[in-house]
């Protein structure tokens, strides 16, 4: 690829591409995603060239600790947009850059934000199941400013793709609604004018298809499967040294390119220089600025805690994504870097707070997105607009539909990225949809994933407090999994502290002797209140603790774990999902109430009774062991 | 949608469908799939009215025990195809049941084998990611035998389906080389005459998009997102009684209905019989009846055993992938159930023995699939394989995507069907490729799923005795986590029993004193084994696990499992993925040598080091904890 879509890349970079060595987070540049990451030289070389990387840096490719590794990494090498690799991602990835685009330059102006989403894709990236979300996604919304490059080479791994597909690429992002153009992706000048007429386009995104060469000047590899993932031999590299009439020696560059490269770089400093100026004597740089920044406006915590103090006074039970409801119609009116959305189940994520506009092709200027039954793209959608900077996305869909966006919540851990995933009807508590519709797994599954912090609030107050925590979490994603069944009042009385901010506290001290800690997490912290209130009756001294994130816990200190684990008493753990993990903190020996197996379809009580899930059945559980004196 | 298809479902029944309610498993029916299967109601009455299920069922919608679940699940329902609600994995299993029609057909003859697989589809199915991958597919085989029927009601659970998506469904289908063809869902007529014009389709699968009214005859919430998924009142069901002019009680079905319905029965019981009578008198029904029965020809285990022996002699040091080819190689000639494929990595997997010929439109005498770059549709075609019958399906992808299939991954589990997931490239080991490419928190994830056997085998034999495992496990999905790199040949000598037969099995005993048990999986027994010969030469009595399946060895009995844990001995665990789980092994004291957080880009043996998961780091900190006395 980085051969065969050489002469693209170069159109690109030289006629278009709006970017800056000194100054790579400027804002309005244009957002380039390699959405076929295995071709990351291309990005590298043309990287060097410009002057990001030096050739050092080319030289270590692949190699551990350096800024060029196998596939793009955002973060590690200065001007990669996006973590890329996994195929289709940063296409779907591109969708969401180009929608924050469009909202920006709706709000701040078309003087100040103008800038095009590029994503050069592949065979690969095609056929995967997101790009069909995303570009139906990005039809849908008309972005006129998110220009596709298609790699059309007509190879993948296995072979020819003819192997493998028939589709009529054209034809089918036509269905979408996307303006389709196609250039001889070796022919500079057909290039230049396919993508000169794409950015004139007005209400439609734009896909080039470009028919190129893979392995181009590789005799004999090129245009085989043999150039796609096969070994490049020292003869390969003389071959096709020759093919080209390059004599010098390996990382050379010719001065020519080198000068021309600079002109470039030039062209394109020039222009943001340009930029800069007017920015600086803009009377929405402030505003601009301030939205750019990490956190949230001060006062919203402050705010927030007022809100907590009602909420004590008030005590609701209610559903925890009710109670998330709440806390967002509150923050959506003060944290204006909240872009909400759905995958069509916007009523029952309860993620649409009341004042908030909805984003259509008509308007950007709005904070709402319905992203349509299109979980995966929607994460990755959220991963460009928390990419693009300005915007904490938060999106919406049943857990057990957190295994759709996996590979999307997946990259924005890895990225580090503010993504907030609201994922609600998080156990059996589902009920009658069945087990096809009831998380079992999800949790220990969501918990794996280094850097994603998994929130299972309790009641309304763990809500606010997780809120809080993970408006703090600027460089990492949160998710909230939310019951879709009413659930107690634990908090005893306000507390300005926030409790849930050490990832698992006391909710409910031991009287008399401390014989058991019963652990817990979301709607089952009431089963095991109402199993401490049965054992405290027979005076066996019971603990509750709530762990409403295991992560932030994990991340204490080693005096504050070991205190919550209550070494010396029985450790018991109540939550209605798999046992995975939980042996962490309950021990070997420990007793777990839950389910390792599939739920069922039936009312939320029965399925409860059902599942042995219940105070009576955890207290007698635990009576039971403690007269074995096991 | 009950209401909205019940026309088209009607005509399908009364008109087409060939099923036997005398003979639910009669291997030539018509395969329904209802992939939008919320609407299961719709199944339901109409199985009612032929018979398969009585009056007090329907009576029982949704309630625990119930054989009406809220979705239609497989194995509950005789009759239920297969279960479906997460939306486009029907359509995606749909496919997997045509390709399967198509083989059998071709291998049995068209006399014997010709049935359609019909699947019943809403927008927000078509809107799932899953759509393109399975339609592409099915677009490329050609699958004539496949007809789709396209709820197309305009709304979704949001609102109208405009809101989020502008797809020209139709054009999309043609580009994916389907006809295309388009009724007015409420035209007894119109609907016969296009599901009579699909089934004449050659080479083409066929869409019939049918203009329907959502809650039909349901004023005033008919048309609208109310008649979607909000509550049916007694007052709406009046109205609903209003309209059509019906007086009689609930759950009364008029005696005139009765009767269209039992000649609708009796019209398919007799197609049955016929058929049955064919297939009785014919020489080709023996044939048949072998593959269709469970597990694997007599004498292939025994054979098995002698390729161990062999194995044992030769004693290959290779990667795992490597391994599971080889044995794939051995099986592949003598279980001709096998029907492999590979998400276009097919030479990574090994999944394709050399005699194997591939499927493609003009050809389904195969039994290999190139999937493409489709983890999704490959997976959900599995699954429709696997129902279909005589198939035990396999395919490959990285373990990293395995993110990618996971919904349908948990389908098979949850149907309970044989199908064996092939994921290579198991770990940081994947080397240069880097983070997107290096599954962390994939073991745990995928163990955390309740009926999926995950087997992560450390070498050669143990790859025989986990393929061994996987076909005799006729009613849960197997998945292989293989190692991209070389691994040793542990087993010390030849034996006849599986030694991995129970999960779990001592791969070395300590010498002297016991101190120390190392479990370990994969790759990583190596590890386990180096710091074990450290361990020892300083004196220090070490056992060292092999642990090839976690469900397995938790299904052993009380004894087997507390003597491979070796209480009283420091408890080690070293696997090159993320901790969580496997302190139900090691206790809340044990160590746990693996890694956290994600992989890098480099040489597998840089990464090791650098992540610590190396003989000498393994050693050392068990001789610090040791030392240390804690």
């Amino acid at each position: 690829m980085p051969l065969g879509m050489a002469d693209v890349a170069t159109v690109l970079f030289s006629k278009f591409l709006r970017f800056s060595v000194n100054h790579p987070s400027w804002f309005d540049r244009d957002r380039l995603v390699l959405s076929n990451g295995h071709g990351s030289m291309l990005m590298y070389s043309i990287m060097h060239l410009v002057g990001y990387i030096g050739i050092d840096d080319i030289k270590r490719f692949r190699q551990l600790h350096s800024i060029t590794p196998g596939h793009p990494e955002y973060g590690c090498t200065t001007g990669v947009e996006v973590t890329t690799g996994p195929l289709g991602q940063g296409l779907g990835c591109a969708v969401g850059l180009a929608i924050a685009e469009r909202m920006f330059s709706q709000r701040f102006g078309d003087d100040l934000i103008n800038h095009h989403t590029y994503a050069i894709v592949g065979d690969g990236c095609l056929m995967e199941g997101i790009s069909h979300e995303a570009a139906s996604l990005a039809g849908h919304l008309g972005l006129d400013h998110l220009i596709v490059l298609f790699d059309d080479n007509g190879i993948s791994i296995d072979g020819s793709t003819s192997l493998a597909t028939s589709d009529d690429v054209r034809a089918r992002f036509s269905a979408y609604g996307w303006d389709v153009l196609e250039v001889d992706g070796h022919d500079f000048g057909e290039i230049e004018r396919a993508i000169g007429v794409a950015r004139e386009s007005r209400g439609k995104p734009s896909i080039i298809c470009c028919r190129t060469v893979i392995g181009k000047f590789m005799p004999p590899k090129a245009g085989t499967a043999a150039a796609h993932s096969w070994p490049f031999s020292p003869e390969d590299a003389q071959e096709f040294r020759n093919a080209i009439g390059w004599e010098g020696e390996r990382f050379e560059i010719p001065e020519e390119a080198r000068t021309l490269w600079r002109e470039v770089r030039a062209r394109a400093e020039l222009e943001c220089d340009l930029w800069m100026k007017k920015f600086a004597g803009c009377e929405r740089a402030e505003a601009l600025n301030e939205i750019l920044s990490d956190g949230v406006p001060n006062g919203v915590i402050d705010e927030l805690d007022a809100l907590k103090n009602t909420l004590c006074e008030t005590r609701p039970t209610e559903a925890t994504r009710k109670s998330f409801g709440r806390v967002l119609e509150f923050l959506a009116t003060r944290v204006y870097k909240l872009v909400g959305g759905s995958s069509d189940l916007t009523s029952s994520n309860n993620t649409k707070a009341p004042h908030m506009e909805v984003v259509s092709s008509k308007s950007f200027d709005a904070s709402y997105v319905h992203y349509g039954v299109r979980e995966h793209a929607m994460a990755a959608c959220m991963n460009g607009m928390a990419l693009h900077g300005g915007i904490i996305p938060y999106g919406g869909t049943f857990l057990v539909f957190s295994d759709y966006c996996r590979p999307a919540i997946r990259l924005s851990a890895l990225m580090g990225l503010q993504v907030i995933y609201v994922m609600t009807h998080d156990s059996i508590g589902v009920g009658e949809d069945g087990p096809t519709h009831q998380p079992v797994e999800h949790l220990a599954s969501l918990r794996a994933i280094p850097n994603l912090y998994v929130f299972r609030p309790a009641d309304a107050i763990e809500v606010l407090e997780c809120w809080e925590m993970a408006l703090k979490l600027t460089k990492s994603p949160s998710l909230f999994a939310l019951s879709r069944q009413s659930v107690g009042f634990n908090r005893v009385c306000y507390s300005r502290d926030n409790l849930a901010v050490k990832g698992a506290y006391i909710v409910r001290e031991h009287e008399g002797d401390f014989r058991v800690t019963i652990f817990s997490t979301g709607s089952e912290v009431d089963v095991a209140l109402g199993a401490r209130d049965i054992l405290q009756d027979q005076g066996v001294g019971t603990r509750v603790v709530s762990m409403p994130c295991w992560r932030i816990f994990d991340e204490q200190n080693a005096d504050y774990i070991a205190n919550l684990l209550g070494n010396g008493s029985l450790k018991v753990a109540v939550e209605a999902a798999c046992s995975l993990g939980w042996h962490k903190y309950i021990g070997e020996r420990g007793i777990f109430i839950g389910l390792d197996r599939f739920g069922a379809s039936g009312k939320c009580e029965d399925l409860y009774r059902h599942f042995g899930i219940t105070k009576e059945n955890v207290a007698g559980t635990i009576l039971a062991r403690l007269r074995s004196g096991m």
